[in-house]
């Protein structure tokens, strides 16, 4: 650049030369005023500056929805209560029934990335609330706790779609998508994913079971004792456009070319969906199909520019787990490794999403070797066969047996009705012993009684063994595929929180800010229920849930 | 390049132009002379390079010793029996004792990269000596077979050093430096491992248990039938400088700056060593006082530019798991990983050197996770403060019961010895019920009987499960450390053979050939004895093993 001509030619002059003190006072004086003019402009502007910022993040984080990132997809796949030893067991039954021999690797077999340590704030053995926070919130909780940490303040989130087979409203989907200090709130649960909360509606897309919390007590499906109608309410004020109830809506609603108009919500049961071994494919769309229908839904009609965080949860491999039922739970997982598969299908033809897929915890205490007479010395076996002669879940069995007529004077016919409806139609099994015929035959035992007898029963025989109907605290596997930067990070042995911390850097969303939105008028909308614990010698005693 | 000047002044002239017919019909037979002698020299030098070439294959691959490559080394760390349950069982219970809250991470979790699957070609559960030959020969084969392939014929495999606390002749190190179709065939094993077969002797240190497969069964420890005493013969025959009986002559054999001389053999006790907690730490050396002599041993005294592969295993981490002992199973796995630490500080200064850690197979069903009452619903929870008060192992505690005079009529004392000596004192168990109480007073049981009801008693009251005192399915976790090449094809989950062709192709080791060189003079060194299998529906009986 040229520099100033006469700068150039003529010497440096200190002004003390040519100029008298007064005037140089003068001009200290000109000087100081220009600086203060300088110095209130400059604050003006400052001031200006930070009124533009704080509306613009007052405009993101309270008036518009949680950004995602421009463009990058997460695919948050759980399956729930799903260990190690369910890989290796599915694996094998599958390899069985196609007569293969080693080698073949599931679709998750090939994308296992490291392990995923599941101990909650509260216990060494995590229950699904505190797994799925742990996830969503990237924080410890303690066990019952949805979408708060272990002081029972709600813990910002981020999702846009959730597709399970449990209640809608079920630990998992609840913990990425609403915020209660216990799990048994569901219709409290209901009512934030519907939109009715600080943050308003979130979630674009919401299929799953779970009618019951939705709806009012006076309607078929219903069980809120508040009588709103959260469905009629979503689509007249929180902005849904759709709602489904069975297959044929699903299917008309689900166009090849567009997917499913969002937002929209699709609740195909009263309470949990059907094992897929249990289906009525007429009535309820599958795991896959709904995880399917999803990713073209979420990526056609999502909005321009944003991304989407939709959870995928194979939810009832854990119900399967908790009733011992290894029929059950293979078919789930055999289901859940073909929704892996088109996932990934889509993973690799979109290049910005991120797959993770992983469990909040084990469930069953499931080995693949059990040693039924424990006076010889175990062979080293089990047999997969076995399971390929059960048609039904023990689920369903149990309550077909709790329902048949349990007239104590006609024992014979029960007999038969055991012998050959339950355990012979249903599981293949046609050697029971004395002493299990005696327990099947008089009645006075719950379903869930019932359902965990028949799923031993059948377990016995395949050589398979579980040490609880509740959860166990080994690490869970954990896997991914897709944008290599979302993972990078989780490579080897980590905390579950690790995961929601990969996935919120990934996104780019920050956290604690969504704490913070969460944070106002909590008086309004968050209601605290159970007692909060972070001790882990004070261990919740819950009486039901995955 | 400068063309011959004369070729491009002359014109081509065709010699039939120049020569008549006689004269191009001598030129033609000089030049078919001069062939036929090029041909006949070309032949000899032919001949010449091939006997030299058979000369250096022989030389090689007969007479010198199996080569691991120019000072690449191979440290194969085998965790036998210990599943998924087991490292998250130990994470935790060392996070108790030491007051540690979630994120310690144990040398064995800093280091996970995948998990190996553990099936055989006889069964979806392998036992020890299948998976031992897998990470070995890298091939599948079945149950019982050591160091030999599906058809029991001797497979190739490559070893320099061993440290076990079993007996050195069981399963695992057996695979890894002989070839039986057995794994009962201990004596047979030691024979081979002292250089009696067709490969002389290939070990350069052998350290662990199971004097008794190597001294007559004249000798105190000693249990050969054909009265040779292996020891002594190592020493005079087969080129073995140094043998250590008990902990001092392994002190002051393993000096500080260099190590133990090479070629030597520690046999430490009759046949297993003691679990770390039972440990006489004047009569034994620990795991990872072994394996720290072993690495220093190795290094300064193998042969110049000669690579090691050392074989070290948690040998009793499945023991512990076979008699259902969670005191002694937690113990054995916290030894393993103080000695995985050293190893992996030797790794972190020996750049070429290679760690894979990994198991055979998983023991027990072990699960972190059990319902004591099956009546309520289960909490989450174990309880690791009940391992703390337990002070032998059950084997410790079984032995001494079985040792104790069983007069009937005195049910009296026997009932306060059990009271006091085995349950209080021995398992820290104050609470016995009458029916544990009937079954330990009155005797009839054998050793292996009471070790695992008293390790059924532990478990119930720490809330732990298992589901068989044999081996389960699942995949195993697999680590690794140190140089890179040696590991990068393994991330992931593979078979266990995976690891084998992983570990050959490191130490650039040809595994055929060694087969090959196997495949001279059996009838004079190998001795088949159990029936071979290779059929999944046909599964060994075994009455005894790991």
């Amino acid at each position: 650049m040229a520099e100033n001509e006469s700068s150039r030619l003529l010497p440096y002059q200190d002004p003390r030369d040519t100029f008298g003190p007064d005037q140089i006072e003068e001009l200290r004086r000109e000087e100081n005023k220009q600086i203060r003019r300088d110095r209130a402009r400059l604050i003006l502007w400052l001031i200006l500056a930070i009124i533009l910022t704080s509306s613009a993040i007052a405009f993101t984080y309270f008036f518009a929805r949680v950004s995602l990132g421009k463009s990058r997809n997460v695919i948050m796949m759980v399956s729930d209560g799903f260990g190690p030893a369910s890989e290796t067991f599915a694996r094998t039954y599958y390899q069985y029934i196609n007569n293969m021999t080693e080698g073949y690797m599931t679709p998750l077999d090939e994308i296992l990335i490291g392990s995923s340590r599941t101990r909650s704030s509260s216990s060494y053995v995590s229950d699904s609330a505190a797994g799925a926070t742990a996830f969503a919130c990237a924080l410890k909780t303690y066990n019952n706790a949805v979408g708060v940490d272990q002081n029972g303040i709600p813990c910002g989130t981020m999702l846009t779609g959730i597709v399970v087979t449990t209640r809608a409203t079920d630990a998992t989907p609840g913990s990425f998508s609403s915020h209660v200090t216990s799990r048994f709130q569901e219709g409290e649960i209901a009512k934030q994913q519907i939109g009715d909360y600080v943050l308003g509606r979130q979630v674009d897309l919401l299929m799953g079971g779970g009618r019951c919390h939705f709806l009012p007590n006076t309607t078929d499906d219903g069980c809120r004792t508040d009588q709103r109608d959260l469905l009629q309410e979503g689509l007249s004020t929180y902005g849904w456009k759709n709602v489904m109830s069975n297959r044929q809506e699903f299917q008309a609603l689900n166009a090849t070319d567009t997917g499913i108009p969002l937002p929209a919500i699709g609740l195909f049961s009263k309470l949990d969906m059907s094992f897929e071994m249990d289906r009525d494919k007429e009535a309820q769309p599958s795991l896959s199909e709904m995880a399917a229908a999803a990713l073209k839904s979420l990526q056609l009609n999502a909005g321009t520019n944003q991304g989407f965080f939709l959870l995928i949860e194979g939810s009832r491999i854990d119900v399967a787990a908790h009733s011992n039922d290894p029929a059950a739970h293979v078919n789930e997982i055999l289901e859940y490794h073909r929704t892996v598969e088109l996932v990934r299908a889509f993973v690799a033809e979109n290049t910005d999403t991120l797959l993770i897929s992983t469990s909040d915890h084990e469930t069953g205490g499931f080995t693949v070797g059990f040693q039924p007479d424990p006076t010889v010395y175990p062979e080293y076996q089990w047999k997969p066969e076995v399971l390929t002669r059960a048609k039904s879940s023990t689920e369903v069995l149990a309550n077909k047996l709790w329902g048949f007529p349990s007239d104590r004077i006609d024992v014979g016919r029960r007999d038969k009705f055991v012998r050959r409806e339950i355990l012979e139609q249903g599981l293949g099994i046609t050697d029971p012993t004395q002493e299990e015929m005696h327990y099947l035959i008089f009645p006075k035992k719950t379903v869930v009684e019932l359902s965990l007898y028949l799923g031993q029963m059948l377990s016995r025989r395949a050589w398979l063994g579980w040490t609880t109907p509740g959860h166990t605290g080994v690490d869970v596997n954990l896997y991914a595929d897709g944008h290599a930067d979302g993972f990078k990070s989780l490579h080897g042995n980590h905390e579950n929180t690790d995961i929601g911390e990969a996935l919120s850097a990934f996104l780019k969303v920050d956290l604690d800010l969504i704490t913070w939105r969460l944070s106002k008028d909590t008086e309004k909308w968050f209601h605290p229920k159970a007692e909060v614990s972070s001790n882990l010698d004070n261990y919740h005693h819950q009486k039901t849930g995955n």
